[in-house]
């Protein structure tokens, strides 16, 4: 079994979510995975350096310039904190982007219909898991920010929801995989107001449905379809949680029908 | 045998110079592993943020804010830009920091004579040689950066040149190992003012007699300094040369008599 955890900015973000979060997943037991966000940061840099920040629906536009900044951000600034936050926690974690050993390599997304500059798609057939098995067959627990590569030596910004999905679909040909994308909120919300209002398990069918009524929106709608398809593509369990709820069984769980 | 070679910022600045550079570091065969410092790029970034840089005695004083530059600019930008460029070359490269599976443990220097804030010291005990053997027996070329951590969560900046020695040094136990620093120039010169003049080969003693005579001065005697130290404890062959002669056999060689 292999549990693949992808943490969002609001948690990274906020050191009273962020160290509780961390000491958590240092229990889970077994091989695991984190993947990690962290855009909140790269705005942030992005206002000091004098860079405008574009995002077209919830995805950055990157120019040469924010390339630079979210691989600082991301690579640099927020895994090693988080990996030397994990080291000191007693857990041997490692931090990874897709470059390094080729682990995920990426797509440049065409410039038509909207021009993203520096943004690429992942397949799961572009997954080096030769490396991430020996990795966690090792004992190591690999850390992953969203920056991978096109493999002709140009970095690429990704969607860590979509790489988190990326590693589950890939390493469920090899194993049982459980992927939990941990949050600020309790789950999959009926009403995004309330957050007792979990919806405890979805199907696709539910999600279309859920996506027409305006349900969800925003944010949780790719979250929701990476969720779904890792579901119809084999990954054993997807769940969406409060970062809180990791070691529990709260949330929405994704069930295939 | 291990091949490690260190390469100075004004190689990894020049596009010019980087990029033949890490052409050449690909076709050096068998297990080897690099390291690069990147200091000038951390200037421009902290000069861009006003982000004011105290260098003593060639050490940049790392406050919180500068760390978080460094960290940045060492672990992100640069450091994944080669490790980009290595793999669009097609050769296997893994970047790291001595966070991550704590490969390279550091010790906070001492405030006192003088406070460098986060700045770390490596010891050869400290380093994690399974991990990096691993790594390179199975074909990939990790590239180092000189950042590390306390091991209780604190990141540290330490020097890429003391990086390298420290992973010579321990390396060296376990199989035979040759340092190479790769800089702008030829070698150690007898006359900083003419390329020609390189010393082909120095002893420990010789190194106390050319610090004395003011032969070398600033940058120079701390690397040279780490050569000796190298030498002196067993590692094969320690060699100070131009970033264009790697292959080769020119510049400086550190001989133990």
């Amino acid at each position: 079994m292999i549990n693949i955890f992808k943490v969002g900015g609001n948690v990274i973000d906020n050191p009273d979510m962020l160290v509780p979060f961390l000491r958590r997943f240092k229990n889970i037991p077994g091989r695991k995975i984190l993947v990690h966000g962290g855009g909140k940061e790269a705005t942030r840099l992005s206002e000091q350096l004098g860079v405008t920040t574009t995002m077209v629906e919830g995805r950055r536009v990157t120019d040469r310039e924010t390339l630079d900044i979210v691989t600082m951000v991301y690579a640099g600034l927020v895994n090693k904190r988080i990996v030397a936050r994990l080291q000191g926690l007693g857990c041997d974690a490692v931090g990874f982007t897709g470059v390094d050993g080729n682990m995920i390599k990426a797509v440049r997304r065409p410039a038509a219909p909207i021009d993203y500059g520096y943004v690429g798609d992942i397949s799961p057939k572009d997954i080096n898991t030769r490396l991430i098995l020996s990795l966690t067959d090792e004992g190591y627990v690999p850390v992953f920010c969203a920056i991978s590569h096109d493999g002709s030596g140009t970095l690429l910004n990704c969607n860590a929801d979509s790489v988190a999905a990326a590693l589950a679909k890939s390493l469920s040909t090899v194993d049982r995989v459980a992927l939990t994308y941990c949050f600020e909120k309790s789950g999959v919300l009926a009403d995004p107001e309330d957050d007792r209002s979990v919806i405890p398990s979805l199907t696709p069918a539910d999600f279309v449905a859920l996506k027409e009524s305006g349900t969800i929106s925003k944010g949780m709608i790719p979250k929701l379809q990476n969720a779904v398809d890792c579901v119809e593509a084999g990954v054993g369990i997807v769940r969406i949680c409060k970062a809180e709820d990791i070691n529990g069984q709260g949330g929405t769980i994704i069930r295939e029908n």
